[in-house]
């Protein structure tokens, strides 16, 4: 693997058989592995198990499955119906991340255009293509937007590192290429500003692996912590900005992102240190004006508690963490108010976090206007 | 074992040996072990491998290990010298911890008033008990003044489960028996108040494993959740008060505790939600005003971050969570300012977290008063 900041989470095989690899995150940061994706099966089995994961590269991975489709069904007795099938099992690989259901839409979309399926499997490849580069864009324009911010910190630093504490990993693993949070930091490193990054390990999935791993490969400095460090480092003037990413952002400004997040930004509010967002505009839901009253939060298994996943020298080894009989609970995510949020940074500029700086940026989201 | 919720960490060999058998904490909460400690070797040994921890076990533990100590002693050649160096091994055992160096003095004032050895021994045996009798009783106190704040909430819910979340372990385990924190909630549940407590995992030592264990033998409802939940819990209406120990205490009511409580009473202000500290005066440094500059914050090993430990089914095992070239940092306490606390629990009774509260429970602490 490459020091190549800017390398991709999923690609075309270069060996020209037209499969579909992607790096295999189940076993980051531990071992590098790619995997092969050659048929819509594997595509599935892939999202499902969670050897691709975030919701932009579930969607492209997606996408990639819906030309494997094109091309297996054009050899079916009834290739319709096997198409039909195939799409089925794709919206029910990950029930529910957004853009899957995004990209599968858009795929469908597109490839109706055309009643043969030696067209639509073309037609279907390019816009897969197409989805991933349009990622890729959102997030370099995030950077570009975001980059201007460590810039000033930096400049008030004399140089000195500019601290950013970050949780969860919305990084590139979770996008194609660049990621959101860390678009930004990846374009002040490449510009020679000095940037450490703390990194929660973010229990109960400990996302701040990967979010190390993709630093360190980027060779960015970064320090691990446990999710309760980072309120002490603020105390005492070890971090000069908190930069987080968001699974959901209201029209408000409030915004659902791993949970952890809340408890950062309250001990940024408290310790006047900046609190950014950074997102793409697809991850804003424009009906939503109360993200803790109308945001659902996903109750995952309590055994992500119980138990976690670590290196045991040879392989990935499963330990519990609990006594057997405790009983454990589970929230994915929570909600940040935005009266925590400083700004948000998105591929159109930076906003305040409230919803006359969103339709500043957003204009045509104006209702009746 | 049995389920007496007032069973002890430490305690005298049933068979009449005259050794001390103490709770092996290194392997809970996965199994469940005595250990017998016979001479002053093994009492440091279990001192400084973590076999017993907390700073009131560890007082009471080397205070046995004086009482080896003189019986030892009588059998050298120059018993003298034996026994100073016996009290430098126990007080090199845990460099940090307060209260070893308390019960050592103690131990060893106690013991001057006789130059015979088999006397000393004898003294040694009885202040050893007097100090655990005493801590015991520091605790019952504590559980005797917070019980009636849990009850007030449990009267205000119609006795609908009153929901504690708790950091660290400040339970029994740390102290001989009935804890700081535990003592309200064991003396709540007890009387038949409906309690759930909210266990925080804790990293990255998870002593949350700790107090799930000791609250499930002690028959409390419990539920362990990640140190980045407790914030959405109390979002949604789910904590009724917060309850932690403290490792030290300034004059003014500001408190260090285990690493991430400053978090959890950041979210307890942001949602009037009651935080409540339980802590034996003993904790509290008289000399301090300014928690925040003036208590220092152990760094421990970046390994704690890096690796855990679990049971894998036949036996605890650590594996790696983290890339293995990344950085990590460990602090292993942070400071909650007083003006986040809403009452300090003591034995004494609750009172303000502030210089005239506390000084209104120890009036003696006045200066030039």
């Amino acid at each position: 693997m490459t020091q190549d900041i800017t390398r991709r989470t999923i690609w075309m095989h270069p060996d020209g058989s037209g499969t579909v690899q992607v790096l295999d995150q189940r076993s980051l940061p531990h071992e590098i592995k790619a995997q092969t994706l050659t048929n819509v099966t594997e595509v599935v089995a892939a999202i499902q198990s969670m050897v691709v994961r975030g919701a932009p590269l579930i969607g492209a991975t997606a996408a990639y499955g819906v030309y494997f489709a094109c091309t297996e069904a054009a050899q079916q007795a009834d290739p319709t119906a096997y198409l039909l099938d195939a799409f089925e099992r794709l919206r029910q690989s990950r029930p529910t991340a957004v853009n899957l259901f995004w990209a599968l839409a858009r795929m469908q979309e597109a490839i109706a255009t055309t009643s043969d399926f030696s067209q639509k499997a073309d037609i279907a490849l390019a816009t897969a293509h197409q989805i991933v580069e349009e990622d890729v864009e959102l997030c370099r324009m995030i950077g570009v937007y975001g980059l201007p911010i460590i810039e000033q910190i930096s400049a008030a630093k004399n140089g000195a590192p500019v601290q950013i504490l970050t949780h969860c990993n919305a990084g590139r693993l979770g996008c194609i290429e660049w990621g959101t949070i860390s678009s930004p930091i990846y374009q002040a490193h490449q510009k020679g500003i000095n940037v450490h990054v703390w990194v929660d390990e973010t229990r109960p999935r400990n996302q701040g692996g990967l979010t190390a791993w993709e630093l360190g490969q980027a060779g960015v400095p970064h320090t691990v912590i446990v999710d309760n460090a980072g309120g002490h480092l603020m105390q005492h003037g070890m971090v000069d900005m908190v930069l987080v990413g968001t699974d959901r952002t209201t029209r408000t400004g409030d915004v659902a992102n791993k949970i952890g997040t809340y408890l950062k930004a309250l001990a940024a509010f408290d310790n006047h240190i900046p609190f950014y967002v950074a997102l793409p505009s697809t991850t804003i839901d424009w009906n939503l004006r109360d993200g803790l009253q109308e945001i659902p939060i996903e109750a995952r298994s309590p055994d992500e508690v119980r138990y976690i996943s670590g290196w045991d020298g040879s392989q990935i080894r499963q330990v519990l963490l609990t006594p057997k009989d405790s009983a454990a609970l589970n929230y994915g995510f929570d909600v940040t108010p935005a009266r925590l949020v400083t700004a948000l940074v998105t591929e159109r500029g930076v906003c305040a976090a409230n919803e006359e700086g969103l339709l500043g940026l957003f204009p045509e989201r104006k209702i009746g206007g």
